[in-house]
């Protein structure tokens, strides 16, 4: 091996168990710490977060990067990727000053404290100031990486690698109006008029058994992994061979059901990417939005679906006194009930798009100077009024219930919706094993997903690798085909 | 402040956090780590490990306190100490060559996965390669550390500062026969030869409620705590507002009992430093000595005393119906059954330090050349033999029971009966406050505790803490007649 590949590989793994490092610093933090340890946890991660900044701005692990891209010659495919890989990557390490990056970690971890806190206390304006710091700095930084770029296409770059506003946009714009059609169908269907919400005692205990199950169902009998609580389920990676998710337990057992699934469906794609990417920066999914693709793909297209409660139900129900009189038929249809709600993470996958949507348009005009931060709870009630038809009552259930904004993560948002178009697009490749999920198969999803999906890891850009399996990239037509079907057949519409 | 005392509080803070991280690394090993990222781990921590050898040699840390040592002037008394504290350190930390931590590391690692292979297999010719090169090399690294000494003085001193083998000796001599006469009066007794050992149903599920209480109990309602589950019990520190127990639980409901009493003892004390010890080296205890009395005393001295049992059997049987037909007094004997066994985690009071003293003979021994290490575990069982009158049918019951030897740690046994002859001196000294126990008030052990032992963290070497509290140094004397005291009245000899 050249020294200099010996060079970038070694500081490479270097960056991977600081990486792996913070990132268990971090499951913990919303898993075992103790309260009083917040403060000193963070400490923690910006002294290892510090050490991850030195090696990716490391002179010797650039000159190693430089060095090859120059004389790429003998480097295998693999190789020749991840000096790609790195060459992006330090373009973007190298051009944030230092002082920068400081700067934003001090006010980002301020800002979340104050979102907290105006959470508690149900008032926008005590986190309107640091919200105003957040945008004002993540414009800078977008100046940074790129003066000439639009500052909102710059930062949702780090999320969706190569997407542009004017795919995003193409692709809304057909949403947009399509899905606030489909809604308004369902919403004049005589079993809208007729639906009630899901009532009954279904005990935590159980809740557990049902989604020790679940990571079964998906991920098998696993040593790879782990499922612990915490209050917002996430899924994380320590190590290649340590993938762990989080769940949640509410009232509704529906919630750690669908919220299980989709982070299994995470921790899926994170325990399939191929072992000849171990070490390296593309043992890594290539966007947010083709990793959400994964996990939703799981929660809506398997497991919200009828052939899946053909096969799960009669368990299911066991286990739930509550559900004895409850047929087969009407719990899919309750499971899949469509209502607009003012809570993203908890709505149905007809309004799902809506909801980001919103926070797409505001966060552009925030980043575009068109809007204040001081508006944003009255655009934010206005835009849920006019798409979905409610009105958040207070800030709570309105623009402070995400905490994307606090930490800065403009430009993340459209990945979700992305990846749902992703996951109808998968979906509609690989419909033709499902009725093997009536019999609890999976395997043959699974085998698809790894082959076509998982096992690619970096080494293609995530459009690509979804045009590769499916034959087209980013595309609304799938998704909104797939709602049709389902959703026009559920209501009678 | 000057400048060499900035830089020693910087980088000793720096140290710190990387001692914390390496911290949470190894809980999270033993606790939620998934079984195939073992190695991966490994390799996490020998990387922050490499880190924190690098801060501990680094020159401008060394300079910083070779300034400070020549000149004191200015300096507080907490700051003089520090200075002292890292000097001793400092001269451990820079005289072993990183070419034999690294080599350590890496054998230590080898040698512990052979001991677990050892025990599945109960084959202690499978380990004992591994375990004489941990000899030699240890052996090694007391010469670097100092030529002229002991081997195993200089080992020892690694976990009990300060303290010589002729120390150790002068109280092991009169501990061993005087234990052994205690034992054989108790063998001779009526109720001995009549006593039963503990049968019936305690589900976890109850042990779990009583663990929580037992940490409440001790620790109050903490905002700086926890307790998971792990296959050893331990307690750890990641940062001082974050301290640690795991606790395990078996079929007899007394081992998670005592073990978590033990652990939180521990607990308390790593969270009753003073505060104006923080971010410094002396925010710990000065020895393992020192630390082990007050897991011991809460395990042994409070929680299998009479007074504690009058106050807290009429909760326990409530909750477990096996002991409803169990009389407080026939409890509190079983509780404290001398019963020589094999295991020392689950040996009783009286027979405790005797499995302590066949480790240190046998270790000692060993270190001095005297005996080889395809001998031990004929030694041992004839140690076991003579000392306790019983005979291992195995290694796993015998010489592999401990992990210390696989991971090199020699010198760390005398630790456990030090702490327990200093836990029976501090007993005598808050003894008065035990009528308090039988209506559930443990505050003015606790306070004392604070005052006398937790705030000085590691002010003072660890027998001046006892001293300065109890007015005697190590002695087995308060110990001997706590026992005499105990087991002649229970026993009735």
């Amino acid at each position: 091996m050249n020294s200099a590949l010996r060079t970038l590989k070694s500081i490479g793994r270097e960056m991977e168990i600081l990486e792996g490092t913070e990132a268990l610093l971090h499951w913990d933090k919303s898993t075992f710490l103790p309260k009083k340890a917040a403060e000193q946890r963070s400490e923690q991660v910006a002294y290892i977060s510090g050490l991850l900044h030195a090696k990716r701005t490391d002179p010797q692990f650039q000159k190693a990067v430089q060095q090859l891209r120059r004389r790429p010659k003998g480097l295998s495919f693999v190789e020749k990727r991840l000096v790609e890989e790195y060459t992006k990557k330090m373009n973007k390490w190298t051009k944030i000053p230092l002082s920068h990056v400081e700067e934003f970690s001090k006010v980002a971890a301020l800002s979340f404290k104050a979102w907290e806190r105006a959470r508690e206390k149900n008032d926008f304006t005590m986190f309107a100031p640091y919200l105003e710091k957040i945008v004002q700095l993540k414009k800078k930084e977008a100046v940074y990486i790129n003066p000439k770029g639009h500052p909102y296409e710059v930062l949702m770059d780090e999320f969706e690698e190569g997407m542009t506003i004017v795919k995003v946009e193409a692709v809304f714009a057909k949403l947009k109006p399509e899905l606030m059609g489909i809604l308004s169908k369902i919403k004049n269907s005589k079993r809208y008029k007729a639906q009630q919400p899901r009532t009954g005692n279904f005990p935590v205990e159980t809740q557990k058994l049902i989604t020790q199950d679940i990571s079964r169902m998906i991920l098998g009998e696993n040593d790879c992994f782990c499922c612990v609580e915490s209050v917002h389920p996430f899924t994380t990676t320590i190590c290649p061979d340590d993938v762990r998710i989080t769940t949640a337990y509410q009232e509704d057992p529906l919630f750690s059901f669908l919220s299980t699934a989709h982070e299994c469906g995470h921790a899926l794609y994170e325990l399939g990417f191929g072992d000849q990417l171990r070490g390296t920066v593309l043992f890594d999914s290539p966007s947010f939005g083709l990793h959400e693709s994964q996990s939703r793909f799981w929660e809506n297209q398997v497991m919200k679906s009828r052939e899946f409660w053909q096969y799960y139900y009669p368990f299911y129900r066991k286990h739930f006194p509550a559900l004895s009189a409850v047929s087969a038929d009407d719990f899919y249809f309750s499971l899949n009930q469509v209502r607009p709600s003012l809570i993203r993470i908890e709505c149905d996958e007809v309004t799902y798009c809506l909801h980001i949507i919103i926070r797409y348009e505001l966060e552009r005009a925030l980043l575009e100077g068109k809007i204040a931060v001081k508006e944003l709870p009255q655009l934010w009630a206005a835009k849920y009024q006019v798409y979905l038809g409610v009105e958040p009552k207070n800030a709570v259930e309105g623009v402070l219930q995400d905490v994307h904004w606090s930490e800065g993560s403009f430009g993340y948002f459209p990945s979700y919706a992305i990846g749902t178009m992703y996951a109808a697009t998968i979906f509609s490749k690989v419909q033709k094993h499902m009725p093997g999920v009536r019999g609890g198969d999976f395997g043959p999803i699974i085998q698809w997903l790894r082959k076509n999906i998982h096992q690619h890891g970096a080494l293609y850009p995530a459009e690509e690798v979804v045009r590769k399996s499916c034959g087209k990239g980013l595309t609304a037509d799938d998704f909104l085909a797939y709602l049709k079907k389902k959703y026009y057949g559920l209501y009678g519409v």
